[in-house]
Parts: C-alpha cells; structure tokens; sequence
C-alpha cells in the first residue's frame, strides 16, 4: 500500500486511516512496495487469500466497520481450522470513486479493532478505484508448526466428528436481518445478526485440537456442504446425528422448521473436524481451556456423502446446497 | 481457492481453469482451504499485492490472457525492485456472473505461460461473483536476502539515478490504442501497445543490482512521480537530464512532442534507481550480464522534488502528476 498516484485523496487516504494500522516493521508504514515476515525457526508460513464484495457477501448499506471484520474474519477463520497462528495481513481495497471519507475512516476503524483483538498488523497492499462495488480482497499470513498440516483430506473411517460452538445462527441472523423472523424476541434477533455480521475466527481452539484432529476446516458454505467437503476430500462418507448439532438458544427459540436452513445455511465460521475417539478427552479440555464448546454431532463412515439422520435414526432428506459463490 | 459453494460452475471452474496451476505441495491442488510456503536458510519472505479492475486499469475488452499477465507482472515487478525473487502467488478472482467459460479459458491460459516464465506457481485463492467488473487481486510472494533490504528510502546526495530499459513506451502505447498515433509505422505502434499490455519485470536485473542500489522502485506511477517518490522517502531532491532519459526506437519516432507524456506517463515497470558513482562499474556489468540496458539519468542532490533538465542545463516544466489510482 505505498503511495502510489498522484492524487492527494490517496497519499492522504493511506497516511490517514491505513498508516496507523501498519505496526509491523517489515511493512515500512506503508511507505514502500513490499513487505516482509519472518516465521519463528521450526514454523512454517501459510496463506489464505478471501474476497468480500459489498452487496454480494454483506449488504449494500452494512457498517463499513463490520464488513472489514468480517472480510479479515473469514480469512483468519480458516488459518484457525488449520491449527495457525495469524502474523498479519495486506489488504487490496478497490472502492467506488465516490466513497466518503466516513466509510473509510469506519472501515479502518473496525481493521484496527480486530488489529488489537488478534495482534495482527496490516502489512501492505494497494488502494485503487472500480466503477464496481467495493471489493475487500485481504490476504492472511500465518505461522504453523512445520510438521503434518491439518488439511480437509485426512479423515478415517471410525473417526468422530466434532464442531465447535453453535451452528445456523448464522444462517438465522440472515434471515433476521431480512425481516424473516419478526415473532422472535429482538434479543435473540440482535445475537443471531451478530453471528452472522461478525463471525469469531475460532483460533485458540483451532491451535488446540490441530495436534488431536485428523481433518478439519471452518463451516463458511454450511454444515452439510463442509462436512462434505472433507468426506470428498477423505474418500469416505459421514452421518450427522441431528439431535446432537448444537443450537443457541436464539435457535432453538427460532424453532424446528428453520432446522434446513440451519444445517445448510453458510457464514456459521465455527470448526468443523474429524477425530478419533481417543482424543474425545484432550478435545474436551481443548475445549474447557479455550472457553469454546466443542460438539460430537456424528461419525466417519464407509462410502461417500453426507447423511442427517433424525431422532429416531432415520435419514432426514437434505439437499446439500451451501452458498454459491459464483 | 478450495472449492467452496456449491455451484458447479465453481468447482468446474478451479479444476479445470487453476487446479493445473497449482504445482506446488503447498498449494494441495487447490483442494484446502490454505497454502504453505517456506523461504529457503538465510532468506526472507517478501509480499506484494495489487489490484487490476477491468475497464479501470485495462480497457475493457483487453484479450484476458494479457489482463492476468499484466495482473500478475505488476506484482512481479515490484518484487524486481526490491531484489526478490519470486516463489508464488494467491489469487483472488472476483468475475460477473456473465463471465464466459472462454474468457477464463484464456485468462488462466496467461497465467500459466507467466507461470512458465517466471518459474511460479499458483498457491491458492478465491473465486467469486460480482455485478461490477472483472477485478484481479494478486499477492506475490518472494524470497530475499536476509540482510538489508532494498528501499524507496535510501538515496543520498551525490548518489546517481538509473534506470533500466527505455522509458516512456508504456505511456505511448496507451496513446497507440486509443488510436492516438496515426502517422506512427504499424510496426513501432505495436512495440509500444505490447510494452503497455505486457510490462517486463527486471527480475534478474534486480538481483543483480540489488547489492549495489541505495533505492530503488519499479517505474509504474511516471518516472518524474516515482523518483519524487525515491526524493520524498529520502529526504533528497533529483535532477533528471531530458537527453539522458532512455527512447525505444519506436518511442523516437513518436517524436519530441511526446516528451512530457513520456517522462509522466506509467506503467513502463522499469527499474528506477540510486546509485553511489563507485557502483556504476557493477551496474554496467550486472546489465551486459542480464541483457538489460542500465541508463544513467542524472543525479540525487540536496533540498526535494524533482527538476528535469534540457539539453542546454536550463529546466524543462513538467507538471508531475503521475497515474492517479483513486
């Protein structure tokens, strides 16, 4: 993000909101074109690139503080389903030529919350125009343990799976915030629209169970559709026992006829992974160290895809969508 | 770029169009939802990103093989500045829903001859929707020497300023697509459309003369803006000598009349650097041994800014205005 072009408005936009943000030394203040980080010996680097579009991914009109947090959440989010420690980030930020300086300054407001939350640096990167929607492109730097990578592949056939926190508030939360859900108490509205506007990248957690889990990965396309993923990617199949998939109690006040859509339903960003019954103990006090619930909702199994099975053990029919991304 | 959301388009799309990008084991095939990457012993790991919104940065038909050529140039340029060599890059692709399978045939047809060239591969990424136009965001990932790194901030007086190539063709190119040069032989004008289409990044010149620079930049904002930007970040003003300044044979049939458009005008992603006289030996070496000319244009001197001198010492006006991005 070094000044480049001759504009006042983007010297001044970078030296005024985004050079505060740039704490790291090897970012330079943003002063020049690159920046540099070193992982601690015995650790190895890992990336994640995500792109928000505002409209797409968020709402039109979301608190431009919210929609940095969450463009930067989604992208620690996986580094915590891959047991990785978050150093910093850059930033591509592409903006109508209209943009006010109150969404900027508000956009690098919420940055710098989550800056101080995670103890993340902005690095570098680049600020230019679009006749488009704004566009949040950030890339996510971490450090992990250089020996065997938690990837989405690694499930067997026997191992438990596990989630972290509660799962479709997220989902929920959307629906709320589209008016969808007016009988529920507006507390429980308020919490399920939190989830879904500010996901919490699970890292504490994420960094726990790496050394105990087989697979992993963070529910962002929905819990059906992920774990699918990992079956696809473990060549192996999983059922999930419906009773055992953790609610809120936003959720559980939102009722049974939204359980679909809490099952299916993207942006949940709690750890979804597979393990096997001897580390139920060490997850448990993962879980009790972290202050973050961890949730046995069904198996590893032979064959292919993703079963839901109901109260009495009889498959509950799911069409596994998950967001759509393009 | 693991393959998130459900659309088959999307999981069609990164198999067929990225998943042969992704030749290191770091990048798992694109199939996780991370990427590692290690510098070599003695190394450290350096990062660019930028943007390109088609329409904005291209014109909005350029052939998309070009477009993510030039996407992914402009972040190896900088990395050539700096000395780097690169390892890898993420990519977040953000595309209309109307994007045709053609256009990401080719463009990912560009990114691997780039690929080829230059010796990297694709490490992961992100592709998603947008009703705004095509937007690439690349973040480059090098290794260089541990030791000093090679800034924008460190010119001193009596150093000499040089850059590498010609200058200038970029700028006109740009004028020869508009149509701008009529009378200019078919032959010049499509030299200088390609040095506009598709930059060169000095890479081996940068490793070259890396040991041997003060500061150094790639030339992307105008060579009078960006050495302003080397005499900002050093506290040090410049003298440029108008007759010294590099022309293409094609950029001298132009003709004189383009000297201004050529001396601020961007996008050459030349190497722009300060030098001490005692290096000029090892820089003239560093270019007979990587083939690319090193010209000397003038001088660090005390006070700021940059004035452009004429051939009979007198200043040449320019108003330094540069490329504005936003």
């Amino acid at each position: 993000m070094a000044a480049r072009g001759g504009m006042p408005g983007e010297f001044a936009a970078i030296a005024r909101y985004f050079r505060p943000l740039a704490t790291h030394p090897g970012s330079y203040g943003l002063r020049d074109d690159l920046a540099w980080l070193a992982p601690r010996a015995g650790r190895r680097l890992v990336y994640k690139t995500d792109a928000i579009v505002v409209g797409v991914h968020t709402f039109r009109d979301d608190p431009p503080d919210l929609v940095a947090r969450k463009a930067l959440r989604v992208n620690l989010s996986d580094l915590a389903a891959k047991g990785a420690r978050p150093l910093g980030y850059l930033l591509a930020l592409v903006l109508p030529a209209e943009t006010k300086a109150a969404w900027l300054a508000r956009f690098a407001a919420g940055l710098g919350a989550d800056q101080k939350e995670f103890g993340i640096p902005l690095l570098g990167g680049d600020l230019t125009r679009t006749p488009g929607p704004p566009t949040i492109s950030i890339t996510a730097i971490g450090e992990a343990p250089a020996g065997r990578p938690l990837l989405r592949g690694g499930a067997r056939r026997g191992d438990l799976v596990f989630v972290s926190g509660t799962i479709g508030d997220a989902a929920l939360g959307l629906l709320a915030l589209k008016g969808r859900l007016p009988r529920l108490a507006a507390r429980h509205r308020r919490f399920l629209a939190g989830r879904y506007l500010l996901p919490e990248p699970r890292l504490a957690l994420g960094r726990a169970i790496a050394p105990l889990a087989h697979a992993a990965m963070d529910v962002s396309d929905g819990l059906v559709a992920d774990l699918g993923h990992i079956c696809a990617a473990s060549g192996c199949g999983a059922e999930i026992d419906l009773t055992a998939v953790p609610a809120s109690p936003a959720a559980q006040q939102a009722g049974e006829r939204h359980t679909l859509a809490r099952l299916t339903g993207g942006d949940d960003y709690e750890l979804l992974f597979a393990a096997p019954l001897s580390a139920e103990a060490g997850l448990r006090a993962a879980a009790r160290k972290t202050g973050v619930p961890v949730a046995r909702i069904g198996r590893i199994v032979p064959g292919a895809g993703v079963r839901v099975l109901g109260p009495e053990g009889g498959e509950v029919p799911i069409r596994t969508g998950g967001w759509q991304h393009f």
